[in-house]
């Protein structure tokens, strides 16, 4: 027996995907599939299945071929802690590549209680659209009202022309005017802000998605899974991170970070951070006027910052998270928090990826000051490191497409190809993503898996606990000895910990194991595969080689499995990393063994059929 | 048989007054007297009668010893149509003279629910509070977390400490930092925004009112009431301004009034307006995208606009009214909607008056072209005519009182007298308010009001019907002849009708009479007094007359009854006023003499005594 089934649903599962034809305005429900769900699980694993089945090689990402995925978890709606967030996953603008990028908030167990466990998007509408998903009924309806308005201004007219307590996927001012750095943002300023997903749907003339919904899930055993929540609040409230997030969030970390050699500064010259001691935990605290959090979790790790001083006074928003401190902080030598969360609201408001747009801010205001481009390229702006007002101009401009704004738009990568002038070397990206706030030449692993995560230079998709935390257990962060081994842990922990769709908090601190996972994922859904942690395991590093296999067969290989110059080469020259580079080929080299790739990064035949994928295999062309 | 009761309540009225104490955090509910309504009926009537029965002479505005009372009508939350406004009454920090400013909205309806005809706010708390009146409860709460908010957030918050539905009066940022010309806003981004009622309510520390009610008004006779509603709904209907104010608001006149001399340009210089073609109702039309109105209004003359060009694209916000596309736009020279509109959205979340704002930075850039100030006293801001940036820069910075922002927020008038040079001479005043948008050498009895209005240069307590729309009969605007009779007119007509608090806009065009007004207001009380419409326009008067008598009990005459020297002494260099200058002595002299009040302004004994004023003649010491 595959699992109980009560009314359409299956436990934990609501048994259909919703898939939105843009270009003919039709939508058809179809039935969840039980190899899908018993190969990929859910969330992340739904979505580079449905990708790779469904988009063939070499289809430009913002043309009507490319298809968006927005997918979510079996435990998503549940009571289960942290695990009812959405994935996005698309061919990005950004990278040319594969993309996932996570989103929090609501969204995700509105759309379960909706009735769907995932939404395709396909084709493109000739007019901006929204789609109104209201249980069983779906409406393709006119956005030319919303088309150019910030999500705020969005969201505030989409309530009131649906359900006021609906919720919604959507995009602002730079997703429409294809900025490849934008966000899809939900209704709570939540955001999937890697890879351009903002350009995919505006690229569609899809302003959003907009749902609400009256199912709730089934619970195959009821007593077991009320039993394994009970053993995750239990776990929750005994780990000391669980305080620090609940009280200040991802700002709790961002001093200490900066100490332990990440948070990169100017542009990662790393030299000494001018105003650093703005960045500890004491005073950004002292900002903090309101807690909250996503949908079933007790961490509440959102924080509401208010502005008292300088010309952002008044304004209260979501407090920019660790990233956002650097992308508008250190990485711009820049420590006025006002103007990072003055940008950071901006970039909401607008639907910008604020790593990608920080980066691509640095990259400017370096090429300035080495002269590379000079004030008749930047509208006139001096561009200084550390200027507040740099900044916000330069978020706006970005945004909407203003002057040297809709080049840095286009990420560092196609601003550098478009400048030369050798402007590449300051360009600091993985196959054209922007990269976060940590340094590879200070966490090997962590850059490790910058080098070789499918979607280019993500933090989370690959967060190295091991060298950051110490967890599960610690090892040395410069050292290169056994890299690869932990990178592939954690690669795989995460793919398979983004079936649920679980939050990446509480897997960077052991919070949730795959041992715990796989208790509430059985006693949710009843599949007896399930049953087994070791499986979780497997399915993590099939979807993590469905991805790669993705990227493969659009001509990515270890060509791409690089990390900037600068990283490779010039030296860390301030403490804890003082003197080191990022030895690639070594750390690559062990990677690739460990992986069971061949030495041009490709998964080799006996891996894929391990995991699976023979069929991958054939389509690969791998003998 | 003065009104028949039911409960505690009479027909039309609650019965009670709720005064405030902040110094001591106490709060006292008042019987409302049988006088007070019988004598002044309600809204204006009752804030100016209080004010002169309870503050002194000499009281400075900022501090503990003045009063803040806010008023509604005997109509308020009833069916009638445009009659749930509210007002603010204080003396003014801007003119040292007695203020009232109306606002929109449906606080004035909350307020009646809520079961109070009136609010005497007094003293002033040690530390910022808000108080929550829930129908019969009231509570002092501390609003140190909302202090330093926008009005925006600062709803967000005390919606979610109250009750979601609960409406509310509050300050920005500029009211708490005693800015002179900060305004007092609603939940709905409605304002009182004249005489810097922002700054008493901040003198007093607090941050807001806010208010839920359960109660509804008792109606003496139902059906005559309902009668009375009818007819008043058939005018409306039948009236061409109704629809006008239906789909553009008061943008459908912008231009309009333009060409018939008013929308003053450049600071008063009224020079050709270039670029004045983007004011035009189809260009102002395409902007809008929703409709919105008060409560218990059918003209819902609220109309959104959205902003899809240049740096401010993506901003959905309430639009400018013509008064601010004036003061951020002709007075200036400016014709950018798009700054105008986001302008006015930052002086709705700061908390300014537009008017006064705009005003002030006209002065300062006149001051600028004519050298009398220079870059080293403006920030180094180049302050040019036109140029939406310094709109936008020197708003934020009034309202923040940063810079030279600090000085305009202080008002023209006390800028003018702190700069010295010769400066007052471009400082657009009466009494200290800065002049609305109307060209008093254009209108010549709208201009006698300026000159006349207790307040200061108000547009609205006596807007000039007669000569502005030919309403209820034309009258050459550029003559000056019998302006002293419709200047009395309309002032006392407007303060009659603001005792409902009906709208200024049906009273503009005769939508709302006194006879009308006569008819719904006995039928709701079933007061015999107010049976006669005769009754009313002497109600209207003495309400004119107490508010006359409360600044000459503070020391003003004849002597502060006039108009910026430019108004009287530089012609007017465009049609149709070309070559006007404003006939001040004249007209004084011809008004005085219509109003019974002696040639050095005040207000004789006669007068006053058949007024039913003889106390007032006594505390003023007229024999």
């Amino acid at each position: 027996m595959f699992m109980e089934r009560k009314s359409n649903s299956w436990f934990g599962y609501m048994g259909r995907i919703l898939r939105l034809d843009l270009t003919n305005h039709k939508y058809f429900i179809e039935p969840l599939k039980r190899e899908l769900v018993e190969d990929f699980i859910g969330g992340r694993g739904f979505g580079i299945k449905i990708l790779f089945d469904e988009l063939s090689s070499g289809v430009d990402p913002l043309s009507p071929e490319n298809k968006l995925v927005f997918t979510i978890g079996p435990l998503a709606g549940t009571k289960v802690q942290s695990a009812s967030r959405w994935i996005a996953q698309f061919k990005s603008p950004l990278t040319n590549a594969y993309c996932r990028s996570v989103g929090g908030g609501f969204f995700g167990a509105e759309l379960k209680f909706a009735g769907y466990d995932a939404i395709i998007v396909e084709g493109r509408s000739e007019k901006p659209v929204y789609v109104w998903v209201n249980d069983d009924k779906v409406e393709f309806r006119d956005a030319s009202l919303v088309w150019g308005m910030t999500t705020l201004a969005t969201k505030e007219f989409l309530l009131e022309e649906t359900d006021g307590r609906a919720r919604m996927v959507m995009i602002g001012p730079a997703g429409e005017r294809l900025v490849r750095i934008s966000a899809i943002v939900t209704d709570d300023m939540r955001t999937a802000s890697r890879g351009g997903g903002g350009a995919v749907m505006g690229s569609k003339n899809l302003k959003a998605i907009v749902v609400r919904g009256s199912k709730r899930p089934e619970i195959y055993d009821e007593n077991a899974f009320d039993e394994a929540v009970r053993e995750q609040i239990e776990i929750y409230r005994k780990n000391p991170a669980f305080e620090h997030f609940r009280n200040l969030g991802t700002n709790s970390i961002v001093y200490l970070f900066y100490t332990m050699g990440n948070f990169p500064t100017y542009n990662f010259k790393q030299l000494p951070l001018e105003g650093v001691e703005r960045f500890t935990p004491e005073i950004l605290a002292s900002y903090v006027v309101k807690h909250d959090g996503c949908y079933g979790c007790m961490m509440r790790c959102w924080k509401k910052f208010k502005l008292t001083k300088g010309p952002y006074a008044g304004i209260v928003w979501d407090f920019p998270e660790y990233e956002t401190h650097w992308s508008y902080g250190g990485v711009l030598g820049n420590c006025n928090i006002e103007s990072i969360t003055y940008a950071n609201m901006l970039s909401d408001l607008y639907g910008l990826d604020t790593i990608s747009t920080g980066v691509a801010i640095a990259f400017a205001v370096e090429l300035y000051e080495k002269g590379i481009i000079s004030k008749s390229e930047t509208d006139g702006l001096e561009l200084r490191w550390g200027d507040p007002e740099v900044l916000v101009e330069l978020v706006k401009r970005i945004a909407l497409r203003i002057g040297i704004g809709a080049l840095l738009g286009e990420g560092v990568k196609r601003a550098a190809e478009a400048i030369g002038r050798g402007a590449e070397k300051y360009a600091m990206h993985v196959k054209g993503l922007e990269l976060p706030a940590y340094d590879p030449r200070s966490v090997k692993a962590h850059g490790l898996n910058y080098a070789t995560s499918p979607i280019g230079a993500s933090h989370c998709i690959g967060w190295n606990k091991f060298e950051i935390l110490g967890v599960p257990r610690k090892v040395d962060p410069l050292s290169i000895e056994g890299k690869g081994e932990i990178t592939k842990y954690v690669q795989d922990e995460i793919a398979a910990t983004e079936t649920a769709v679980f939050c990446a908090f509480p897997i960077s601190n052991d919070m949730v194991t795959l041992d715990l996972y796989s208790k509430l994922l059985y006693s949710a859904t009843g599949i007896e595969k399930f049953k087994n942690p070791k499986y979780l395991w497997l399915v993590g590093e099939r979807i993590f080689n469905l991805e790669r296999a993705f990227i493969v067969r659009d001509g990515f290989n270890v060509s791409q499995d690089t990390v900037p110059e600068r990283i490779l080469k010039e030296p860390v020259p301030r403490e804890p990393s003082k003197g080191q580079i990022f030895e690639l080929d070594t750390l690559l080299k062990d990677y690739y063994r460990v992986r069971g790739w061949n030495e041009k990064g490709i998964p080799k035949r006996e891996k894929l059929e391990e995991l699976g994928l023979s069929n991958v295999a054939k389509a690969l062309g791998i003998s």
